[in-house]
């Protein structure tokens, strides 16, 4: 962390909610959480990574399936509680094969649009 | 809720975060939280409601300074653990006269708008 750096207000699990939105086409990615160790390992490379909290651990977006999220720019948010990683991303964001995760309205209706399929990328 | 709605997975707390972006910008506005009944009064109003974890209360964003969110549309990720509230921003997103709570960098730049002064809007 430099000393110009804006101090982040990690929550009682020491997580915070992260925002990814891509930088050419301006669509909401995904929401996912990180540490301190996942902002930093983010920093270092360059690469979005997150903190899963259903498998415990750090994870860098892409490490499987090659849909990496370059990311260009991290903003915080006036109470320095949620991040914004402004990100260039290769493939889709969604592990359903969509661009974005939020490809479907409350309504259940899709919305989004599908640029891979997912059984070309994921193993069984 | 009807009986196509996705089906939301709420938190041990009974809360999701949800992020606001501008329908006409594209720019993503403010994270914050969710209850079922902020879910159920955003879609009966058409005007973006929320729950403060700190005040412990529902609260309609723009309730006292008028900067309102009319809500085009509410997408749910993948996994129903977060939602995506497409608005039309009256005024700016933040308390702060910001278009946008994501105004800085993490290194502290300021790359965002300022689209309204804060002491015109609201009372000490």
């Amino acid at each position: 962390m430099d000393e110009t750096d804006v101090e982040l207000a990690f929550d009682e699990q020491e997580l915070l909610p992260a925002v990814a939105q891509d930088a050419s086409s301006g669509a909401v990615l995904m929401l996912a959480y990180v540490t301190e160790e996942a902002v930093e390992r983010t920093r270092e490379t360059g690469l979005a990574h997150y903190y899963s909290r259903s498998r415990d651990e750090l994870w860098q977006k892409g490490g499987s399936s090659g849909h990496v999220q370059e990311v260009e720019e991290i903003r915080v948010d006036c109470d320095g509680d949620a991040l914004l990683y402004v990100v260039e991303q290769t493939g889709g964001a969604c592990h359903t094969g969509y661009e974005s995760c939020f490809y479907r309205t409350i309504e259940g209706d899709v919305v989004g649009e599908q640029v891979f399929d997912p059984d070309d990328v994921y193993d069984e």
